[in-house]
């Protein structure tokens, strides 16, 4: 165990928003909240996994929606605080640590609150290794945990608890009826964890891989170099495109934003298209039509320049975009894991074939 | 306290389905799974409000959604169960008794399953002397009584408890988002009263009430009566128009079933109109134009013939119909009553005018 520096907030959020692949929220207001935190003279514990006794209780959160919504409703100390609060009551016992379910984007930076509000450290780990759109698609459902219960939160004094559900796809779809009906955004406790599950079942070091990467992509600015090419040097990434963002279709249905994006090419790509595909998070990627990157692959659009990742809800018009592949863990790849993250669980009758094969 | 009585499950469902005023269900098949019960030796005990102690917890129990939808998926007693037994695991405290939300429908039989799966009396009281669409449309609300926590159960092994709720609006929207992504219909244990609440808020006597009105109905049947005008001599109720179905308008939306009626006249009323609105509850009804009846006074639609009630899901084309209404409990005209339940809460711009006034 030891204390998360300050100067490790930024990193956290850098590296926290490129594993986000798009989704998980932008960071930028729960790293103001936790950088205030910090100077208020807060600070948070950052647990091993190998810490944890095994009957040790572990809270696993994330804020649920749509990332457009999440944009106008910011993310508050308080308010990740409720349904972590609500779930330790309904449960009778106290959590020992929180951690994210995805690590991905603002998500990533989400345990850091709870854990400033509650006083407990974040385990050093998390359930996607990036971020995913829906509930099933975690190392925990790949593992075949239990999904419930989980609590969900709002700003009103509203909280609910799913105490039981059928299957992955009915906590998704129960929990995701609710979480539209608080506004397409809620922070949620998902099913606790106990020690020996975050053992066996999380991705492991996940908040220190974040905030590596954004140490890589900082130091690379500061140096005057090229972010990009730093942080797929030192992550073994592939850049798959660069191009200008010609068009955008983007709505947010169901709770989800969905949508794609074209890119015309410059430089070397200068006579290539490339086209995206998006649901929350970057799904899949054609190049002049063919399929040349796809989930769990960790698709990534950076700003050529900053080498600041760029989100499906940020997305605009005339920006120029390094389109990069990071590789997902081991685990998301395996067969259950294609089941369940693959491009067929998001609708594209492809199979998986990885960016980093050829 | 004493033992409902066999000979008794059918008034009660003709009864209950007379105040449902077209809603809560179709007490059919509640009655069907109540007699089966009691064939095979179970029996239920009827509590008498005033026999409850002040600190005992009441279940409140009722389904929810749209009565289309209900229609095709039966109720049984152990679906009935799942919601009380889920909120008596969350409040670990057991039940001392069940009782109906609303005496109206289908809803009015739902406790007599939950007491014979549970081994408990029903108490003979609900919380709307009728059937009503909305949660929040209750005795225990115009008394100001929270309104969480609340349960929904379902066929499948799903469970959810709203734990708090900002409003009444609040904890209908939440419920009924729940309920939707359920299938559009779902059994559910409401916020639990003490013995004390339900004493001083319910209203009383419901269960008794919905029996006899039943009784009066076969009674005049046996004797070749007419049930219409045995019923409305015995309850105080008024004639307001008899017809034929010519027009039906109806949908399901957003959980519930909504629409309108136009019947013409026949006999005395043969140079008449009368246009009828419900949302699951028939609402308001104008002859020739002009309103003459409105909620919160109990609509009801009767078979002439038969004295049997209509439902607002089995209306149909060409039905013989006799517009009745009976008069609702005091506290439902108070003026927080109205606020709560009047035609202004249903979005008609008109003041409350009794059908019983004149």
């Amino acid at each position: 165990m030891r204390t998360l520096t300050e100067d490790e907030i930024e990193p956290l959020a850098t590296g926290a928003w490129i594993l986000g692949a798009g989704g998980g929220g932008s960071p930028y207001d729960g790293f103001l909240n936790l950088r205030e935190l910090y100077r208020q003279g807060t600070t948070v514990e950052l647990m091993q996994p190998d810490e944890l006794a095994d009957d040790d209780l572990v809270a696993v959160v994330s804020t649920m929606g749509a990332p457009l919504v999440g944009q106008e409703r910011l993310a508050d100390p308080e308010l990740s605080v409720k349904p972590v609060l609500a779930l330790q009551d309904y449960l009778g016992e106290a959590f020992r640590a929180v951690m994210p379910v995805e690590i991905g984007g603002g998500n990533g930076l989400e345990p850091f609150l709870v854990a400033a509000g509650m006083g407990i450290p974040v385990v050093d780990a998390d359930a996607m290794g990036r971020a995913f759109p829906e509930a099933q698609m975690t190392s925990f459902s790949i593992h075949e945990l239990p999904m419930f219960p989980l609590a969900l939160g709002d700003i009103r004094d509203n909280a609910v608890i799913v105490t039981r559900a059928a299957s992955w796809t009915w906590m998704e779809r129960l929990s995701r009826a609710v979480c539209t009906a608080l506004g397409s955004t809620a922070p949620t406790a998902k099913a606790p964890r106990t020690g020996r599950e975050v053992k066996d079942c999380a991705i492991l070091h996940s908040v220190t891989k974040a905030i590596r990467i954004g140490r890589t992509v900082h130091e690379a600015r500061v140096r005057h170099d090229d972010p990009v090419g730093a942080l797929l040097d030192a992550e073994d990434g592939r850049l798959l495109f660069q191009g200008k963002i010609t068009d955008i279709n983007r709505r947010t249905t169901g709770g989800f934003l969905r949508g794609d994006a074209v890119l015309d090419g410059i430089g070397p790509d200068a006579e290539s298209r490339f086209e995206i595909a998006f649901q929350n998070e970057y799904l899949m990627g054609w190049r002049d039509g063919e399929a040349t990157v796809m989930v769990p692959d960790i698709i990534c659009l950076m700003d050529s320049e900053s080498g600041e990742a760029v989100g499906t809800e940020t997305l605009r018009y005339g920006q120029r975009i390094s389109v990069t592949a990071l590789p997902a863990p081991d685990i998301l790849s395996s067969q259950k894991g294609l089941e369940i993250v693959g491009p067929r669980a998001f609708g594209y009758d492809t199979d998986y074939r990885s960016a980093f094969d050829d």
